[in-house]
């Protein structure tokens, strides 16, 4: 269970690190959107292992196929499915992995919930089905942009201790991907990277927050009571492997703050919107959109498979070392930035069909009683 | 939308502040479960108004009903309705709000989601709503209580910046029951509580942290992918009023760590165990359960109603001010103990039927080939 | 589990015969509907208990109560709850079935499935369960109304062998209503009364055939694949009590031609809309609605609560005779017309709000490239 | 949406009939479970077009890859991926449908709804669609018959007016198999083969009705209310291409009898086991299965497509003619057979997970108070 997401624009995402490929099943797709492979692509390259030397040198060309749901360029409201075959694998780097239990990764968990486990790269618990993901937020993107000119832009606010300064509200995603560890303070960006480079020469890894922003949000997105949007985002994230935590607006620094300064004063602008003078709600308040900027942040931890030898036991309990072979990322953070936009997309773009559904053109012709 | 909750072990919360009541529909409770009124009772008496002086005056008994799906004393197996009447409503204390929206509440996304609201207490975005949470949450607990011993105990961690030292390991229910703020550090809980009297005086209102640990948890809880343990904690927390924030195990703090400080090594314990050595983890790896503590912490936002005058608008969009009547807690932080507990419990218990039903059983016998 | 029903519109029921009542939780109905808790009591008194001298006695007023998400005579948008209470219950009518089983009822199912029961008037088995469904139905009538002008009309084709001649093209409700057994073929309508009558006094029961007939449906509801509009209506009317076979349009008739006498060709109409000349396909190709009128058919079998002596066994499993006490329906077909009527109704409601979702605006705004 | 089947064992179908491929993805299907993809493609074989003189003559090997979920010949827990490319396309075909609507088929109801629509072999909308349900149904009866010693057998009851003599509690799938028609009455088989191949050389189709019996089923199956069992097997087949009715035990029939000659008498068999005398419930009663066999009939039109000549319009709206090209089956019953078999199988098995979830060992254990 629990291959699935989102409820009127829904993904199954399948595959698994070793074997045939990965991919994606995107159902609920609104008809006649025109989308390219390439469109797909641009952010499956974003995601690809092997892009700079501060992520793991697995070399997968990661290219997608359309296997159906799009029609002479344009979406034909059917499913949609995006498969992309694996190429780079090394089973032996696995051997070892097979009876050894990795720290703080899925391998004893998925034995104690099965009895059985995939230990080459992982099974389904690779970080590869993210791909599935990556390709359906590329077409969520797309919808969001053509219906509301929405725009979703994830970037590094922090590695370790080093902390960017970014505006969410103005920063561009030229400035996220001017360089390889997406951070938009260029000069915070070189000491991140000098800092991965060396954490991976110790064998070791690192961790990190990701900022993301929405902006040009509709008011109205999200539901009552335990589909609020902030709910179903922290959902969404909270699935990215190696996610530890999540803040929506304030979030905890939040906590510190009075309720009269907390508080988003109301004030109506030039063009006779209602909007916030401050934004510590993050563009959200009961669970619905505001149509402020939608701002989260996602904590993602240290990579748990390093080279430093750790101690563990086998699959019988017996106490052993494990210095891990394979090839992986010192710091999950450049990468994660795709995926936690895809999620941000996904979940938005799910919550703009069901606000459709319900509320859309229903509102105003009940309303006017027609 | 949205007003349902879980997959196997799934409820449907109804009801308004102001109207006939609220309650919850709970569908797929396992049958013969002996479960009486007043266990529900006690936990809705943790949630209740009313029930300290740093809680809102509102004077509601909650006393819960139980229209269907327990017989004799035992639970039927079919669906259970509980419903709790609305007793001490005072509508014309919102006579202002029907027309100006209050900073940071869900006055005015109601507005543009439905073009509509009821004005009166809030409607459906009132925190009465977690009543039938709370009430679902105690028969999950029991429960898991009767299956797995599991233990679920939420307390102050934090409020504002005055923060409790407690072990997650061994604190007791007594301990957080001991006093008003639900704070298990008692010389904390005595400033907390002059705190929070404090900024009632000043018509403000502050918030914190919430901390919950859910002790003899079976190994196996929880999916890959998507329906991740701590995906779905997330969002039962993230769906609670005035929630701005989550983190499991290590959480923000544990991005500052390397791999190799943060990795919970693997070691085999007296009885055979396998064990982690610490918990970083906060009892899940990969998306599922590993038999340790689960610990979570959640971030309350200072409530947004409060008595000093703030800046708004009027539904017309007009430049207005409004010093909040009606009865309103100063700090939802005491009565969002047993919310989060509740949360907790019911993607525990749903887990915990998944897992049976997918792997319960079916899982030895299809392996010694029966 | 399984008491919910539909996607977008979704309702949950609630209740037993005996205990405080029964209703339902009504999620996603779009906001600024005007309804009155009249125009459900409409719906309910066509499916109450005690409605004439051919249904059973039991006096139910079966009287409406709107707990939430209806304010000032309109829907908020968010969920709407409706109970109605219990009056008129006879436990004591049930004490024999609390140790002997009903032939072809749900009490041994019951005790096999979940090991225990309420015996008291057959618990969630109960047909007053459905009072959740049809005042639910009323609300997804008005909809349906407001939005295409759609119009539902169910009747009585057939009891036991006597068989009405009603043409689903022009027939109305004033018909339906214009007699007691609610078969629009006056002269046949008489006869089956009589039937009804004479098998009543016998202690016996009989069965027969409701049709049902939506016309003005908007061309495009249904999804390809699993949720067709035929196999959605199919689930919706056999999950109502004692339902034994479905057909739409030609049915188990069409099977007796060939292709070339079976398709429906299509023409074009003065308005200039595509149309079928015939509609053996009752209104669905595809699993899609064509614009044409939806025909479908239920089975209903005799009701299996009956006065005559019967073979069966306790719980024990010791061989007994059991004739039933209680008040029952000796034909359960004039009250099944508003029950299936509501599942038919529940079924479009919720489509039309799924291809609104997906289709809608959307659809149009895109193929503009807007 | 709609491309998703199951609650607790859950598939998703994807792909097309020209293009990459289709198949399906398997969520929920227990650990540990032997499967090989020969068992797999055996009952593909049975569903393949070509198979046989009476089926279409296009040649599809439909060799199935497992992509995923499956190590060492063992199931993972995790989702399962299976594939079959598409091999022989003839996209040409189908030119004429591009402009033309074939009279009751997909192709009208497709434009309506989504404003385009893949020609090419119908999309979606294609018989090849349920390949990916024929896949996943063989790993749900090897799971039923491992747990159960479930044997679910469909056969061809009737073609056109010719109907065979089948008894379905001895019906063996050697006698089904043993004639390309698949009816046990072989004296009847030979005269339906007869027919079939008169109407293909006629250029016409016909239909008929498919039965299907599941022997050995836990009592316990089903869900009160929505969920009903016999409700899910309504919805399940009656989402197939081409069937337009569904009966359960005794069916539209069933209503000519009383309730005195309807009802199953229970009785106690030598082995102490709660049995029925007659089995007019269909082995089901309340929704819920009593252990008696389930028995169902299919209704499935005649082929919609065919070589004769019709009336119909273009997509404009202008009147013309359409005489199909492209390779049909004269009659889909043959290639049906499997398919109801796969919805069966996907539905039991999908409820004996939710009853082990819910019930299973809770069940006991609750009530030992363990």
């Amino acid at each position: 269970m629990g291959n699935i997401f989102g409820h009127l624009f829904r993904i199954t995402t399948f595959g698994e690190s070793h074997g045939g490929g990965v991919g994606v099943v995107i159902d609920g797709c609104p008809p006649l959107l025109e989308i390219t492979p390439a469109e797909i692509q641009q952010e499956l390259d974003r995601r690809r292992p092997g892009q700079s030397k501060i992520t793991t040198p697995r070399k997968e060309a990661d290219s997608c196929e359309i296997l159906s749901g799009v029609f002479e360029g344009k979406t034909l409201g059917t499913s949609i499915t995006i498969l992309v075959k694996n190429q780079d694998t090394r089973p032996q780097d696995y051997d070892e992995m097979a009876v050894k239990y990795r720290p703080s990764h899925a391998d004893a968990t998925y034995d104690a919930k099965y009895g059985i486990r995939n230990w080459q790269g992982g099974g389904r618990s690779s970080a590869r089905e993210t791909i599935g993901r990556v390709a359906a937020g590329a077409i969520a993107k797309k919808i969001l942009k053509q219906i509301a000119k929405t725009e979703i832009i994830g970037y590094v606010k922090r590695i370790k201790d080093l902390e960017g300064v970014v505006d969410p509200n103005t920063v561009t995603m030229e400035q996220v991907e001017s360089n390889i560890v997406r951070c938009p303070d260029l000069e915070c960006a070189d000491r991140m990277i000098e800092l991965i480079e060396e954490v991976r020469r110790q064998g070791d890894s690192i961790g990190g927050v990701v900022e993301c922003v929405a902006r040009n949000i509709p008011p109205g997105l999200g539901e009552p009571v335990f589909d609020k949007l902030e709910a179903d985002l922290a959902k969404g994230v909270m699935s990215l492997p190696a996610s530890k935590g999540f803040e929506i607006g304030s979030g905890f620094a939040g906590t510190l703050l009075t309720g009269s300064e907390h508080n988003d004063e109301f004030y109506t602008d030039a063009e006779g919107h209602i909007r916030t003078v401050t934004n510590r709600s993050g563009g959200i308040q009961g669970g619905i959109s505001n149509g402020e900027n939608i701002i989260i942040r996602v904590a993602f931890k240290p990579t748990a498979t390093i080279r430093k030898e750790q101690r563990t036991v086998t699959r019988e309990g017996e106490a052993t070392t494990l210095a891990a072979k394979g090839r992986h990322d010192p710091c999950v953070l450049p990468r994660a930035v795709p995926m936690v936009e895809a999620m941000v997309a996904l979940v938005l773009c799910d919550h703009l069909l069901r606000q459709q559904g319900q509320c859309g053109t229903l509102k105003f012709e009940v309303a006017h009683g027609k």
